[in-house]
């Protein structure tokens, strides 16, 4: 009843996974953070993504998590998983698993082995197969971690050959271009229309791709009102006040989409947001020094400054 | 008892994993395996390797398989399990329960992730310490499939950190320097002398690497007959008739080491010489043409004629 | 006398190349551009880069565009030349032909062969016997372009080891710990004091890196007056005006900070500054939409609206 | 008159470039090579590849040593230059270049820019309208080089849309599929029949590649007299006759197929044989230790035994 369809829209939160100092998994504040991305108007939940630290996790615990989340969340929004894999065993396992604890979808990133569009087209029939008639599922399109390139028009095919494919998760960069292409095919009646969300850098092109025909984003930048408000001044149709917000948190936006040291960024700013008690990050990953506080909180000051200038603190 | 050791020499078989027709796991078949290799003179097995579609399993699926082969061997010779992972958690509980379960030690590449000389010995100083102090380990050198090079210098030192690290399984590309530079640093003292398997090619440089110090090696031909006969003839200190038994099978070698295709020509002749029931790949895998069938027909045919000319079969 | 030396400082401009409407030379915008950016407040010019489309150059367009750009600058500032090449016979006589005409110092920044530790060193070993005695150089750290990772132990021999490399170009993200680390060797005396300007992400992080100890920024922001505001707002000891120019600028450098489309972007702006004559990319290159442009628009009003709040315009 | 033409077979081989020991270009040993490989039944030549260490020379060096070539051959052989560049202007030069000293035509890889079968397609108009209408091409695909995976589909497509692609040098692996895929759409009339010359692994393939329908090797093996008594033999109808002859090779040319070191192998036997003065290799280059001397002394030594017993020497 909660099954992710083409209508989603919306910020889906794109959740860490938090751990305690110790590394291993912190259950009480997988609850906390879960309010805390729901309080902040999350309309959607994506978990065990790449920055969820998802290899760094067991099968057992990637279960576990999943639970914990799909329980505190109690069905208030779509929780989407995390189900990319190397082999189509693994992926059927854990698809199973998390839809039969309740999640609403799956995501679906195209193996890193596959490179023309044959074999881009053949991976996702099989995906089609593996995941069954009754999965929604995302499709994950972000060239920088997998290393595949979709064309437009691969994209487009994947949708027509995909009857449970039901949104693209959109992060190839530069992708407006891609988007308004996916956009004007479904228009013109070529294509079903799926949701499209959005996480090109974390977000950092969020008011264009609205423009664009984005129903939202799939980010996990650590203030989802970022988000939430770029979306619903959108929605308004006030562009200018969606620019306003957007450029408000833009530098720190930016600062915490840096590759790799981005993870401890976020997680150092949940924690002092009360959203996780600790920062830990499993190794590898990243660690912060004294110097990248000193910049995280300058931003932080900037930014509350900024923010009340304009009136939305 | 029967733990990995850095006195291990001889052939170790990479072994398949065997599938039946629905590409469910073939357990029968498996000890079939088992036996076809150590009746022809295996010394070790390696399993749960890339050649062995590893990460196609589910976790419940590596380690059913494990079971079945450790408990067919029953001791006769050691087992290497693949263990390497994205993540430091699965990989712990991979090695705990094929530790548990009798294997004699594990086998880790370094994560497709680091890069730097410095980020390669860090992320070996976590593999020691996630594996503990009873697991005894085998370093995969093998930057076609991770992407990790791992100069001489690197290797030393991972071997100079590394209480557990009993061998090293060599399948740099051009290796033969390497080889002799490692070795003459063990000659003069300044690393212990470890076990060291080639895998290069699936064995193509087999007798240069013998005469550079190699102990043996560690791949998965579908004539272990070829490697047994190598190592034993360079071990009665016959150079020539080595080569002459490694020649007389190198036309197939060389085909059956064709990337991505390989595979399915090592599980056809596998199940041509009866060793599994199907040569069935997991999805997405190689298929064999009609003329590639041909192909093996007529390299097989070819090998049993020079085989006799030499007296070998 | 107007060689390059590690007291440089300030802003330099990566130029790109102009060309006319047909792909030809445009030496008349070469002359405008170069006034644009002097203009500006450049502190020095750098040419032949990645996005002066160098490699899309036949040799002696090379060498006829840094004739003009050298005749323009007249002396004025320092001009620093790309001289990365796959050969270092082609690296030499490069060098050694704009050095003749007037050029400041070369950049390099290492083969895409190299990987370990021991290969990048040795490969500048090579570079400096190329440039030889007396030619200053630029190391260039850019591992999106180049794919090899030079950690910072590697800096810093090479450093130690190349008398002429007078500049850091820092463009290694994530790399504010990187920049912290060389200038605390350098503070300790352990290497000498080099300049280093960065360009990591085109500018998306100048104030933090001025922070670290950046001496200024070798970018092509299209908005000299951005990176020239900002290094001088922090030399002055105006961190926060510093961080208020470069908000202001942010939305718009973000955007220009796109891979491969950002260089059409570039160009368009030059173009509608009136800096040269036309935006025209050679193929294979990017090409702006309507859309786009309409994006470029909103995103030049809303700068010119919140530089006028800041009393910038 | 020597123009390059779908009817081009046999054995093209792959030059070195000469160099004297002081790295400089040695013309007098390109004479003598040029006439070792035509004595030896070479079909054509092939110059500034790869293995030609084209990157390593200026673009003056580039047409000394074309010039030189093309001098001694006097138009007794077709030869095809490598004219593969990041850039469509200095493809065009070198181009222009070559043909009007007499080249019979360039051979032309993808940019590793290009990845999706739409950009590989506008990559190729583009190389098409870069030509012009009077050079005949030779579309080389090396995805161990470019990194560019061309399908099945892409290849035949580039050569429907091009009027002058006269030859495709065939160095996918694994590649017989595909070899036997094109030539299975000529026959069916859906694209013209061009010349096929196989490339792969150095010609590690011939036999099989003949017998899928190549029309001959275009490879740099150290003894052209392989190749072309392998492809005599297959002329003949005697591919039992051509397997002997390239078995009997086998152990070497695989010696000398390894990656990077493979390079100074073949200049060590070139030099050894006479063709060239000395192995030079510019650098960064491979160099043989004793070790790898002995290793080619010994292949060399079974080689001529193996030749007699087969009564070929």
């Amino acid at each position: 009843m909660n099954k992710l369809d083409i209508n989603a829209r919306g910020v889906y939160l794109i959740a860490v996974t938090p751990f305690a100092e110790d590394g291993s998994l912190d259950l009480a504040s997988t609850d906390r953070m879960v309010d805390f991305y729901l309080e902040r108007g999350a309309n959607g939940l994506t978990i065990l993504g790449i920055m969820g630290e998802a290899t760094k996790l067991t099968a057992e615990e990637s279960r576990t998590f999943t639970r914990q989340v799909l329980k505190r969340v109690n069905g208030r929004v779509p929780v989407v998983v995390g189900a990319s894999s190397a082999g189509f065993a693994p992926m059927k396992e854990l698809t199973q698993s998390v839809m039969d604890m309740g999640a609403s979808g799956v995501m679906i990133a195209p193996a890193s082995s596959v490179r023309t569009d044959e074999q881009i087209l053949a991976y996702f029939d099989m995906v089609n197969e593996t995941l069954g008639p009754d999965v929604p599922w995302v499709l994950q399109d972000h060239p920088v971690s997998t290393g595949v390139k979709m064309s437009n028009s691969v994209v487009l095919s994947i949708l027509k050959n995909s009857l449970n494919c039901v949104m693209l998760k959109h992060e190839d960069c530069p992708g407006l271009g891609k988007l308004s292409a996916i956009r004007a095919a479904s228009e013109r009646g070529e294509v079903k229309r799926v949701a499209i969300l959005t996480g090109n850098g974390g977000g950092l092109f969020l008011p264009e791709e609205l423009s664009r025909g984005a129903d939202g984003a799939m980010t996990g930048f650590v203030y989802p009102e970022m988000m939430v408000g770029v979306c619903n001044a959108h929605a308004a149709g006030d562009t200018e006040r969606a620019h306003d917000i957007f450029d408000a948190y833009l530098p720190l936006a930016r600062y915490e989409q840096q590759p790799v040291a981005g993870l401890a960024v976020r997680k150092h700013i949940l924690a002092a947001r009360g959203a996780i008690a600790s920062a830990a990050v499993r190794r590898p990953g990243p660690k912060l020094s004294a110097a990248d506080i000193a910049d995280i909180d300058r931003l932080t000051r900037r930014q509350i400054k900024r923010l009340k200038e304009l009136g939305l603190e």
